[in-house]
């Protein structure tokens, strides 16, 4: 990876984006090349402590801060962007989740709206042992503490969208955005599809661990130093986001209701083995009804999202998308 | 309505918007005033025969072009734009409705992704009777073939959303935009929530009639010469589009899956129920639960639209809106 | 219709049905024939006063109690019963409406599970002016009362379900049964497909007046005198419920999601004017979406309820469903 | 396991259940005692060649043929019945997956009620290597073949519903029935709330494995010899079905839309931390928000099928429902 250019960017509290689109570029990137950033939390920092309530910290629309959005040079719609994650650390020793008010999975929101009083708005925090590599819980009543395995992952990243939109960056959809997903973390490749001249790449919400599902809406949300490294395939496009790690193929489908986020997951997945595999449709159908993994991603975003994970070890042999993840992880490699 | 300033405008080829929020205006309104424009079909006047079928003749993302946006002057984020349709008139004597592969409530789609094959791409004509005020249909096969009255509304009218975004004259939400309700005819009163400093309204996709749930996802789509008046509510904020008739108030929810539609809709009512006329909130859910009237608006767009219609005979006397609907009933009044 | 048999039916306490499918017959109908029965209210009689809690004095699952089932001679599977009301008469002179907790669609429920506390658990007692045909709202709090037209109905009507099973009387399905939707009025004729031997016809649920959707999920809820005439259509199925008047046709889908109800009575409506007014499927399709009317029935039940409403006027004349409609219409009107 | 009772049932073609309740019981349990039973394929052993299709060699509704049900002595509604399965042993060396039409998450369904065509009608046969635990995957087109590792599983395992209903072998619901998780293995314990006295329990659909969500509708089904041991717990009740592995619990879900089987699940869950572990329910939910797991079973059956599973080691120590599944765990290593 020496050969690779590095950029390194830290922005300014006045440099972030709220949006997927509609930001000006903060860089430019020559892929492949190599960026060090850092991520401000979902919070954009401003919960510290059990007092700092969200409805009262926070100011709407800004949260969810991204870093980015960085041009890549040569990206045209019907190219794919490459990121792939080299490390996700984060960049403080503890982390925040918290109930909001009209959000979540397991109360009424501003689209199921209800009638009922909404839930207590709590937070709580989390401390990281970064030598054990855990995370604290502390319930807010008793004295039972657990100790989890931390997984830094990032809630976000994307490209600006298609059909002239700018979405707000807490939107997961085709262009990638707020997927959360515990898949994307370090050893990971994310595909998206460009959908505008330079791609407009931009990450962030960086969570130390987070169930699938994302029950409550927010997961342990950290800052984050991460290094990834990006590059293009030309000619070839991808119409939902996909993953791939050493071992799997993965797609994910955001939308509502989440039978649809599974639909769209799992036909993509499908027309991956069809056209970058060779198989018949029908065939891969069965291939993947009896081998896939459905983890859920989210079911409190604006859409929800939907894993569809293959292993490779069920799959023919393919260089999909360029043999473009065994590369990067192979530039990683070289660098560490 | 002598007394209002009136505003004509016939947007040029290159002058219509294709989003909600994120083009610069065409006019500023100050209001009250009254707009008299053109709109042009949701194909941009590109279907005209049987045989322009949309894939081939439309440019995405180039369909559902919006006359507007115009500023309204003086409007500020908590505000409410009052649009009274004073007149919509069909521009020709002919409407244009197809399907369209992978749209539509009745086959699979982008979002509802499947393996089935696309259904047909086809083109009916429909012939306007502008004196019996009827349009035609005749089938593609088969002889017979019916009049039915015809009803124009717009299938858009919307504002710029918020969360500084923008999104595709396809999408209805919060803001309004693509909500394809029936409702949305001469005589109606549709109450906006302003998101951004002036408002930026604009208004399309005719259709001289449309059935309740645009099953098929296209209505009779065809230009036309609209009348509105354009007032501004200070003061007072609007979470989802209200629209207001004689006889009628109604709330419009746009969301998946179509409870959740449901949900906005109704929950918005009984709120308004409980905020402008003072009842219970309790007791506005069992009022509505008895005397509402639920027509679907539409199942095929990004988001789905539900109605929840309300008989102003079953309630309260009460000056909602600040009586902008009744004072605007006037206006149009005087104007004719 | 002096040449029809009458049967009388007024159940004691202990004849009530609470399923559909899965109780003995308790009489045998030779169709066709006129059946006056009583109905009692959905609480079987138990909420008679705002102290008189749902989840007090009525003891699950022994709620919408169902009069019958009747067994319809010579009814096999292939066939379809055909129902018509003659008239539906409040055996009250007032009706009861409640939340219930966990049930209604603006509140968390055991399905849409959530962590809400739930709603309030109220009762509304409405009093009828059979002279007025009117039903007046008290509210809990305030004193704004208002006459809301009475609109009598059976919110089910239902056959053994297919599949060898037995469901709640609480459930709407293809068999029918908890539809909820105020079309089934005087004047209807609906129409079910059978899939047991002797059909196993039974109806309870009388609501004075209910609104689109039944919001709170109780509407106002009283027992009955009906009159109905039932008749059989051999060798004729029907896969959803279908239901005629004099000025229109119209199918019932249940499901969830919602848009699956819609999908459900929409195709069914399409394949209604393809099998029996000999249209092509492709110009169904595009009649019925600029033609049709979609009130929603129910949004609270196991299954919710869409109604696709097509007015006659617009269709080619046929004989559906052997002309039943118009045959028990006469015999109705040569009774009255 | 020596002192417990042994019960071998291989059912005789004529005496399998169909259904959920409504059938009689073949053998009564008196609890703890072990079953031996043999399972017949959901397709009633009818789908040997790639040339048995479903629609023409099955039998609707003879399909998925339950192994019972099983009077269990004592069982009484508010009670639990314990299922731990010892070993599930596919009775052939191959299995048989399908295409059904209508039926699948991919594919317009009588409840996605599409006008598409349907999809291709295809068999696959999987040919099991018992020695090395594989079963193999030949596609219909093209030589490409792979073995996956068999995970032989349960798709049903369920009692006799509540509210008087019977259902269908096809139904997953509170009851268990058709959940089609791949975590019903050997080593896992699944809790049913009784719902009727005796509790009738029954199962069947044995697959030799099955992807998350079981995509295509059909996993590789094949018939089963399991041991079982069963027992009962008296005066806890559980209100969805539960499961329990040495290192995990879990809660199943089932509804429509996808999301209601999610809250399901998450909301037992978080329930069961308050309930048998003591903790504040908003604790549990924040606990369960970063801690869950949550992979699909099905989005093919009438309800679909949300697990949500947590980590032992993230949860105080607690002897849930009575150390049931320790105890029969211990009584299945004791027989072995």
């Amino acid at each position: 990876m020496s050969d690779l250019e590095v950029i390194e960017f830290r922005p300014e509290r006045d440099q972030y984006a709220w949006t997927f689109g509609g930001a000006a570029p903060v860089a430019t990137v020559r892929p492949p090349a190599v960026l060090e950033v850092f991520t401000e939390d979902a919070f954009f920092g401003r919960v510290r402590s059990e007092t700092d309530l969200v409805s009262q910290v926070c100011e709407f629309p800004f949260v969810n801060p991204q870093t980015g959005p960085f041009y890549i040079e040569g990206a045209e719609p019907g190219d794919t962007v490459a990121v792939h994650f080299v490390s996700i650390t984060p960049a403080r020793d503890w982390g925040a989740s918290t109930t909001i008010p009209l959000f979540g999975s397991l109360t009424g929101t501003h689209l199921t709206a209800l009638l009922n009083e909404p839930l207590p708005e709590l937070v709580w925090l989390w401390h990281f042992d970064q030598a054990a590599q855990t995370c604290r819980f502390t319930p807010r009543h008793g004295d039972f503490t657990v100790d989890m395995p931390m997984n830094p992952m990032h809630g976000t990243v994307g490209v600006a969208p298609a059909s002239l939109e700018v979405r707000s960056a807490l939107v997961p959809d085709a262009f990638g955005g707020n997927m959360d997903t515990p898949e994307m973390r370090a050893g990971t490749t994310c595909y998206l599809g460009v959908n505008v001249e330079g791609a407009l790449l931009s990450l962030g919400d960086g969570h130390a661990r987070q169930g699938e599902g994302e029950t409550c809406g927010v997961a342990v949300e950290t800052a984050m130093n991460t290094v990834l490294i990006v590059d293009l395939i030309k000619g070839t496009p991808c119409p939902w986001p996909r993953l791939e790690t050493d071992d799997y193929i993965m797609t994910a489908g955001s939308a509502r209701p989440l039978e649809d986020a599974f639909r769209i997951a799992q036909t993509d997945l499908i027309q991956w083995l069809a056209g970058h595999y060779g198989m018949d449709v029908m065939d891969a159908y069965q291939l993947v009804s009896q081998g896939v993994e459905a983890p859920l991603a989210n079911v409190v975003d604006v859409n929800y999202t939907s894993i569809a994970k293959m292993p490779k070890r069920y799959l023919p042999s393919a260089p999909v998308m360029d043999g473009t993840h065994a590369r990067l992880r192979e530039s990683a490699r070289a660098k560490s």
